[in-house]
Order: structure tokens, then sequence, then C-alpha cells
């Protein structure tokens, strides 16, 4: 397998979530010298299982993930499993249906917090578009926090499409906006539910909104109408989980 | 005054946010060459308002920040204010408090998107640990997106004795943890209330956790049990705003 193929997860939570979720790692990258107990204790369960190791100069770390967060470990795994729409719909049960849409974010911290958020939800999916979103780096993987084993991550060419086909297997599509948006403690979230969430800056593009059902917004009744996508998106999907039976 | 004493606010959406809350803004710093028009219009405002400009090489604004992330603006204002425990419980009215204690939040980016969760869930105040806590750094008010105005900060040197203080007050602590806590939705929000947030991996020391008057968690149904702690709080905060008559 290439090394472009393999997937790269970096900092002590996410690799040991990697390796609690049965993700097959195929190498252990440590940086040189002490270790702290935590990765110490991750390099003697790996030895047990066999998993290769290697020791390089935490500045070949840095450059290997495209950050200096790393905690002095990394590890390389399987590729990621990504789903396409049609097969997430048909692996998943009508009435129990509950996915988060991401459109073109590119942020990795969020990207990967969202996804976290999601996962911790217990949403199936994550749909969001193939072009202009975040691509899976190890920055990603670590905001993540290993939840990426554990929500199937599917990419669309066309997000509004992709609503559309939502909407016609009977999913109800919420966007998060600001403006023009009904309470979301005011709007019915039973049954299938899809939360469409934007970039930081710009939010939803208009296109992809005016193919929701509908638009929804967080009341915030402070000095300031300003949350950080990744925790409107939070608060949003567990205001569904909330209401679930 | 001494530059060390000013504050430094950067990024566009940070430095907009500053100049809209009235902040005095004694100089605005941009990258040198063409802006983007939302730059270019925060200088044409701030030039109508006689606010001194300079330019700089990029280098030189990101070493002013202490991170690359300035988006090519930069502002020094007047220095943050505090308050202090018992000018916060002077100022803010018996049966509608509503405050947010951080315990010991290292991270820059949590640190300031729980600042900004708080400003917009309504809080009147933001009270953390003088040790071990984030510094006000650029950073953190990039990720506080300009709301540090908007909330008061007030820094206390023995969180569990400030606790203590809030309880004497008659205000509800709840700390928000994972294990052994009661769920957020069963529990009693009602009433003056705060809560308090630990670090990213530690969580609320035991102690602190001790001194509230019981610990509360987000029941997640997803195959992980986890939330980034601004995402968590974020969800916790509005839950309150909620139940808010």
């Amino acid at each position: 397998m290439a090394l472009a193929e393999q997937r790269i997860i970096c900092g002590v939570n996410a690799v040991a979530s990697a390796l609690d979720s049965g993700l097959r790692i195929h190498t252990l990258v440590c940086a040189g010298g002490r270790k702290n107990p935590r990765i110490q204790k991750l390099v003697d369960v790996m030895q047990q299982q066999g998993i290769a190791m290697k020791e390089v100069e935490r500045s070949a770390l840095t450059q290997m993930c495209g950050t200096e967060k790393h905690q002095g470990v990394a590890a390389y795994t399987d590729p990621l499993k990504r789903k396409d729409l049609a097969q997430l719909l048909s692996e998943t049960v009508p009435g129990e249906r509950f996915f988060l849409l991401l459109d073109e974010v590119t942020d990795p911290h969020n990207f990967g917090a969202l996804i976290r958020s999601a996962a911790a939800a217990g949403c199936q999916g994550v749909i969001y578009t193939r072009d202009r979103s975040c691509r899976i780096t190890p920055v990603v993987e670590k905001a993540a926090a290993g939840t990426l084993n554990s929500v199937a991550l599917c990419q669309v060419t066309n997000l509004s499409r992709a609503i559309a086909e939502l909407k016609h297997q009977g999913v109800w599509v919420y966007g998060l906006a600001l403006e023009g948006a009904a309470s979301l403690y005011a709007t019915d979230l039973s049954g299938d539910v899809a939360l469409v969430a934007g970039s930081e800056g710009r939010g939803i593009r208009p296109g992809v909104l005016k193919a929701c059902d509908g638009a929804v917004k967080i009341p915030m009744p402070g000095r300031v109408e300003s949350l950080n996508v990744s925790v409107a998106t939070g608060v949003a999907l567990f205001e569904v989980v909330r209401r679930r039976p």
C-alpha cells in the first residue's frame, strides 16, 4: 500500500481510541527520548500485539503529521472507510436516521470536532461536500479524538442533490442559520432528521439552505449572537438527542 | 502605557467585533499589500474615526500576534477589564445570575470558545483559576471572536473557595463530568446557576468537583462518549438557557 493511501493518526487520545476501536494499526511512530506514561502504555500494548514500532526525531514526526501537536506519537493505520449516500441509506433504518451534513467546512479543528459531536450524538453518518471541504488530515483526526472510526463518512459532489435524496427518503433536513430562521426549540425534530452546518465565516450556501426543509437557529440571550460552528452544531445535535425517546 | 499592558486582538471578526462593542482601539495594524474587502472596510471605518494605522510585514504581524492566523489584521486596544468575585456578585441580580467557571483550562482555542459560548448564552461572568489557566493571548481573543468585551472575566486564586462563596449567595453550582454524574436533563437548573468545566484531558479536579452542589453529564447515545469540552459546555449552557422563562 502506498504511504499516501495510509491514514496517519496522531496524539495520545486519538491513537489510543483508534486502537480501542479495533482499527488495524500498521506502525506506531514515536518521538525518541523519554516517553510520558500514557505513550509508554500504548507502546507496551502494541508491542504485545506485534505492531511495528519506529522511533523518529520529533521534527520528523511534526513533518509527518503536518502539526506540532502530535504529543510525540502517531500511527499509520488502514485507510478510512467511506460510504456513498446510497449505501448509507440502505444500511440505516427509516425512523432511526440521524445525519449531520457539512457544507464546505474547511477548518480542520471544526471539521474534526463536528465529526466527534456527530459520533457522540449517535448520528449514523456525516455527509460532506467533496470539494472545498477539509481533507482528513492528522489535525482533523486529532480534533475528532479517534471518533472517525465510529461514524460513517460520506462525501458527495452535490450537497443540494444529496439533500433532495434525503428528503425523498423521508428525512427532514434543517439548516443551522442565524437569520430568517425558526427557533430550534420551536421546530419539530421528531422522525428521521439531518442537520446541515456551514463554514464558520460564510455559513451554509444559499442554494444549499434553500434545498433544506427549513432553517433553524439557536436563540441567544447574550449580548453577542455568535457561537463557534462546532458548539452551535453540538447544541442542535443534542437537542435532537434530548427529544428522542 | 507600556506595550505589554495593551491588549492585542487579531483576525477580521475579532477586530470588527471589538470595534462594534465600543472598545477603544489605539492602533490598527495591517499586513502590507492588497487587502481583502472586509479588512479594507475596517480600515475605512477606523480612518474616519481617527484611529492610528500601521502597515507591517506579514511576518511581523505573526510575531506580534503569536499566531499565523491573524488574517492580515490586528488591533492594539485598551486592556481587558477584569472584575473580582465580590464585584461580580454585587453587580448581578439574585434570581438572574448565570456564570461559567473554568477549572485550569489551558488550551487557548477551548478557552476562547468557552468564553464566546458563555457570552452568547447570556452568562454575566466567566470565573477562572489564576494559576494554570490560559492567558488572554491573541489566539484566545480570536477563538472568542471579540466576545471578551461582552462578558465579565473574573480570576480567582482558589476555585473551590469561589464555589463556596457562590453557594453561600444562593447560586447552584454544577460540575460537568462524565462519570458518577446525573443527567443534565434530569437536573433542576432553575434559579441562579453556575456551570463548571474542566480541561479537555483531565476534567474538573476532584476537590473542585466536590465543592459543587452536584455533577451533571450529557447523555450520549453514540458509540463514543466523548465531546470536545467547548461543545459539551455549550450544550449545557444552552440547556440552562432553554429552560429559562
